[in-house]
């Protein structure tokens, strides 16, 4: 049906990064709201961030559009311009090949909960902080195109 | 900026309903985020409906997923398998061709706010409740193909 029952879809906080970056995300716990309702146009991600996780390393895609909106809690947006703290109904967009890394960072001691809406990873994806590069049909590597192990 | 200041992007309750129809959705008004954010992957709509308003009339697309989660207030969301509330937090979703009319409803006495995420109409769009259709790339016209006037 429509309306979407959230305990029914499984949570996971998986995550494909290589280890020594994946401490970040490790309080990241997600649904998959779009492919556990059929959609297949765009994807859906209903996110919790547990106090000091992340909901990625800091990044930007080349080819996907991201949207995100709040629905409670509070976490601070960093991007290149700054950081802004985003609460219960803010929204933020980052429109495909703009070179503005972001993250959201949940700094408080409470969880907080957004959905962010996007394609999934088909294209380069850039990390400007850290040693790490989504290549197309690679998968992530290091800066150089060198595998982590 | 990514963030947006929501204060900014303009708001609009215009429809494109022929006259006899658009009453339900007169306060509906909305403002476009993802085409006011450089988005053209998907669009993003912002959808503040006062006491009484709709969001549409009741329909389902044939070729356009579409997604709704609420950000305050209460809604009714009507569909075929019934009426269910929607509240904060809630998420609904819509596969294109899916042939299950929706609709959310505001029969409250206070405003209510949800993000809906959606591509724009491009295929033809079923109204099972009044005598109209949505032809592709011909607009709303009756159901037996004759205009409205």
């Amino acid at each position: 049906m429509p309306k979407l029952d959230l305990d029914t879809i499984p949570q996971t906080n998986a995550t494909g990064y290589p280890p020594e970056y994946a401490g970040a995300v490790e309080g990241r716990w997600y649904r998959r709201l779009g492919s556990a309702s059929g959609l297949n146009e765009f994807g859906v991600s209903h996110v919790t961030l547990r106090p000091g996780a992340w909901s990625s390393q800091r990044h930007w895609h080349e080819g996907e559009d991201e949207f995100v909106v709040m629905l409670s809690g509070e976490a601070v947006l960093v991007d290149d311009e700054g950081e802004h703290v985003m609460r219960a109904g803010d929204c933020a967009a980052f429109p495909r090949g703009e070179a503005n890394g972001h993250v959201l960072q949940n700094r408080g001691d409470a969880d907080c909960v957004f959905v962010a809406v996007g394609r999934p990873s088909a294209s380069d994806c850039h990390y400007p902080d850290i040693d790490m590069h989504l290549f197309e049909g690679q998968g992530f590597r290091r800066k150089d195109g060198s595998g982590f192990d």
